[in-house]
């Protein structure tokens, strides 16, 4: 299959006028045409053009509001909660950032409840930003069940990813984002689609039995990361991402969707921490780095996000790549 | 080898009666020894009497002071930060419980920097104290460098666990307490004393070779658990216990030492947040509750903590064990 070739720009305003002919408002379409191209220039197709079909389907199906206007409450002196009004994430932590990191500078930590939003796809953007504005970022949200708990063999938890975020006084913080899961729901996916196997690690069939069979996988259950311990992280995930805040736990997301595709209903879980609040916020920052230097004294190691931020040059000067058949796709839904 | 049955009271008096006797004040000895008792009642002896003597050996060297008098502060509004004074963690821990815990109620989230103390243990007490207090607990800490960083063969980071608890209407609560290496150093070091074998995912030897024999792991490096992953939040861990609250990462923490033994000095991280200020707390622990029936509907299954939980009901009515060179050892020290 062949890919087709675009610049970030191209990318950018095919997902933007798609999302536009499709029911979405200017704010949300921008908002969300962004997260996706974002996650394409890094390289991450799992989050990029990939889901923008799903994305329609949510507006089509009316499950998700394409004009949402999210609104900021604080509901306590270092608590801000963002309703998304039914629309899709990326607005809604667009409007979020900057209540966020004032709230934290105010108090040296806050945490937001972000909820009744579509989609929280990768969260490296958000505790990214949090980094940029020198603040110290930590975001969880909980999806579908997907998991396995420890011990089960039936899925129950999401994939219920942490991002954390640190600030570099040169060049871009130090972030990472990963599943609670062996590995994402979107490369199992991706794997299914392109026909590829993965690791036994990554999950089981229906009936708990081994398999490397992307397709069995999906029908099955994923499997936490280190056993037990990714189970752990997956179910504190739950809790802070679901109940805390109001929102769905994966297997109740589940059955609010009802079968009627498109992205899943949900919250995210925000915690900003200010360096300044602690002490001398430029010594707080040096001093981390001498833990990157250590790190990368040593063969073979690279900080978490350095190879993110590598494809985001690479893209900047040679574009993106996506396969033929999905841009045709996308093409033939913008209409 | 033989072991020694006591109750936990006896265990206790012991405990506390040696640390008196070797240069500890009352209530320095009094929080320790109920710390390392309270470990041996939940039957995790890593964290127990089995750390007695190396307690001993900090203060004799004159590095921990045994008659610390733990200070608190508010660096913000959301922040405290309480000053071991050079003493021993579970003083300082006592003293900081309820500052946190107010300090939580008052803005929603707050953070605690602990400072300048000896030897941060198992961290499931503290969280589980923010939880019967009805809150939802947040702990990290770093050591000495036992850990490879991802792709790396040498040890940098420290074992870094990560406690979480969360509130439960009936009974105790929720609570984990997980290295973020594939196994606990104390685990490896009692595999080694008894003379049993450690996975290989536990670790590698010093020119990076795979082994499951303990003390080669011991001069090599600890691996994170689920590979990458678990590096990095070890990586997470060490920002956050170290620089963040002006405390050693792992590797200054083992200079600082400089071979004199003794627990290591260092930090920790943490969070507390009370559910009541996000809406209806009862609502919120209830929705919790959903989320933990269907994991224990699932054949296989249990909740992080429960094992735990059922040793201290055996205990409490059993008494403990520890090896009887253990306890000739305590005798001995005691005088």
């Amino acid at each position: 299959m062949s890919d087709i070739n675009m610049t970030i720009k191209q990318a950018y305003d095919l997902t933007f006028s798609c999302l536009r002919q499709n029911g979405c408002n200017e704010e949300n379409a921008a908002a969300a045409a962004f997260r996706l191209t974002q996650a394409e220039a890094d390289m991450c197709q799992a989050h990029g053009l990939f889901r923008l079909p799903w994305y329609v389907g949510g507006v089509k199906s009316g499950r998700v509001n394409g004009s949402s206007k999210p609104s900021v409450k604080r509901l306590a002196a270092a608590v801000v909660k963002v309703d998304g009004d039914g629309g899709f994430a990326p607005l809604a932590q667009q409007v979020a950032h900057s209540p966020l990191a004032d709230c934290a500078r105010e108090n040296g930590i806050a945490v937001l409840a972000l909820t009744n939003m579509f989609h929280i796809a990768a969260m490296w953007p958000e505790v990214e930003a949090l980094a940029e504005d020198g603040l110290c970022g930590i975001a969880v949200t909980a999806s579908y069940p997907y998991v396995a708990p420890a011990g089960g063999l039936r899925a129950l938890f999401g994939t219920n990813p942490m991002g954390f975020s640190w600030p570099r006084p040169d060049g871009p913080p130090m972030v990472f984002d990963q599943a609670s899961s062996a590995i994402a729901r979107g490369e199992i996916q991706i794997a299914a689609r392109d026909g590829r196997q993965v690791p036994f690690s990554a999950g089981i069939g229906p009936e708990g039995q081994s398999t490397t069979d992307p397709e069995v996988v999906l029908q099955g259950a994923q499997l936490g990361f280190g056993g037990y311990k990714g189970a752990s992280l997956a179910m504190m995930v739950e809790l802070l991402a679901g109940p805390l805040i109001g929102e769905f736990l994966s297997f109740e997301a589940e059955a609010d969707d009802a079968g009627l595709g498109g992205p899943p209903k949900g919250g995210e879980l925000m915690i900003a921490i200010d360096p300044a609040r602690f002490g001398d916020a430029k010594e707080i920052i040096a001093h981390g780095e001498t833990l990157f230097q250590e790190v990368l004294k040593q063969e073979g190691t690279r900080l978490p996000g350095d190879r993110r931020f590598q494809s985001r040059e690479i893209t900047r000067h040679k574009g993106i790549n996506i396969p033929a058949s999905l841009y045709e796709e996308i093409v033939s839904l913008r209409g």
